[in-house]
């Protein structure tokens, strides 16, 4: 199933609960708003897309749950409710983009069960919209990769960050799909190892055959002739840098080291034209994820630890950029990105 | 204290649980070979040149603990015990050295009280030679360090690696005494993370101030300005690479892009000037330790994992080897280095 869908059956919001990956694969049902709030306070759904989606199935379930008996009552409803998951995640865009386009579709209603049809019918078009734009993708950026290629990857940009298919695993996804042999390096991506824990766990359930490794065997591995080409995700392009995991710049310098391609997978929604690098702040996380693993105590109590969520990677550091519109080539000429978008 | 020791008072071995840390600091006392061989598998002490020591002290335990009565009963005595010691790692190559090198200094002994005192004499001298070296070692490497420089060094070359003071860690021990301020940035060094465990601890111990990163993150601090030199140990250097532990390499090439010095710290006991990096074969440690942290499974079981245990450096991206001879600056003439030792 997708990472986040409407269940018809029951009329509520089911999702793969991504805490307890790789362990427990667990299908969740959100029956109310509290229990959608919870799951992704907890990031029992993540990632960009996926949370956009969550958001606009978000406004659809207090729709379908309100018991108010005006439209201007239940306009009111969902609107608060939408506050209610903004308020999850204050600085996640999509979430808020998410609940804020299914609003939108419910103003165009005449009645209750317009409203409630209306916003069911954006969300999951939303969330459909998600897979479409991954699909396209993943088909553009497919023509980059030959039949025996080893790719690369850093990080979880897959499926389960988005509704389905996924932006640099889309392009392993589709590459298959039209018949080529693609293998997968999986750098384990400290400190959270989204790529021990999530990467390697949706490829195995494609049976797309995945090797782990520690992020510092990069250069080994590419020393080695093992890797043909990298492939990252993106959190934010700037005119002049790709943010993304960090990490990612490390990968992007062993790679140019051994003349292997460096691509960075995203949607265009991704591109942030107004800034430059220097001008975005890099979030820093909490000393203790370097700290401990789980309960476990991996560090002095009173080191210092310096833990950036990100770092920026150069543009001279990247081969092409996949998005749903076509790959973009150095130099990236902003105008050339904005007529294509 | 140091790592191990001889203890006087009890007449027996006693060394720092290296298992327990960061979480706890404990002395052990082996009184017994037994005791001393479970240590030594169990990695309650180890790094080449701690291992030495621990062969040499474990003669001499032998030694003072035998009760027979003739000298030539005791040389039988010991060699046996000397051949159980090195059976616990076998393919470490400083464990055995130490352990014959002890046993050798028994057969001047003309009774068994010289035999006892000449075998404890040696391990003592074993383990302040290597003290002795590193501590030369530190001093040239010291020359190398200015006032307000900040080191970025991967796994723990330290104190607690040798017998005391350390190579890597002993040359910034070296610069402190000198008088210079000089901070470092520790990479957690996965899987098995003694840069987050060990080196940290014995920093933190010696007031040293620490920064503890993940290990990708060494590209992004290096871009940002925030490392002036690495310095790493070296488990073996061949003619033309420099094998240390895996991540090595990333760090190399990194340090390389930003024109930051690369430091090899290691006694010439070290180099293997009989071979090249290829015809060395790499040490692939278990997949377990990449799926699990603890108990705590971080990937899935079936997944595969590519795990070596050290890197090989090209010498190309060195830029000078510290021993307890001198600093080695390229090219690298076998020649000079074979006169200097």
């Amino acid at each position: 199933m997708r990472t986040i869908d409407w269940n018809y059956e029951k009329n509520d919001i089911i999702m793969i609960d991504q805490t307890l990956l790789p362990g427990r694969y667990e299908i969740i049902e959100c029956k109310t708003i509290e229990s959608l709030c919870e799951a992704i306070k907890s990031l029992r759904v993540r990632g960009a897309p996926a949370l956009g989606a969550a958001g606009a199935f978000g406004v659809a379930l207090s729709a379908q749950r309100s018991s108010v008996q005006s439209l201007e009552g239940l306009m009111k409803y969902i609107k608060s409710a939408g506050e209610t998951i903004i308020a999850t995640r204050p600085t996640a865009v999509n979430l808020s983009w998410g609940v804020r386009r299914t609003i939108r579709a419910a103003e165009d209603a005449n009645n209750i069960k317009e409203a409630r049809m209306f916003t069911l019918e954006e969300a999951k078009a939303i969330a459909d919209e998600d897979v479409e734009k991954n699909r396209r993708l993943g088909e553009y950026g497919a023509e980059l990769l030959e039949d025996g290629d080893t790719v690369m990857t850093h990080c979880n940009a897959g499926r389960l960050a988005c509704v389905d298919w996924g932006t640099a695993l889309g392009v392993i996804r589709s590459a298959r799909e039209e018949g080529k042999d693609i293998k997968v390096i999986s750098c384990e991506t400290r400190p959270l190892n989204q790529g021990s824990r999530i990467t390697t766990w949706e490829l195995l359930e494609d049976k797309i055959p995945v090797t782990l490794i520690t992020d510092s065997m990069s250069g080994h591995v590419m020393r080695k002739g093992m890797v043909d080409k990298v492939i990252v995700g993106a959190d934010r392009i700037t005119q002049d840098a790709v943010f993304n995991k960090i990490g990612t710049y490390t990968h992007s310098v062993i790679a140019k080291e051994h003349d292997i391609p460096f691509y960075v997978a995203a949607p265009v929604s991704t591109f942030d034209f107004e800034h430059l690098e220097d001008e975005i702040e890099i979030e820093l996380r909490k000393p203790d994820e370097l700290r401990f693993f789980g309960n476990h105590q991996i560090a002095p109590l009173n080191v210092e630890v310096y833990n950036p969520a990100f770092d920026a990677t150069p543009m001279e550091n990247v081969s092409a950029i996949i998005t749903e519109n076509g790959v973009f080539y150095p130099p990236f000429l902003l105008d050339e990105v904005r007529i294509k978008i």
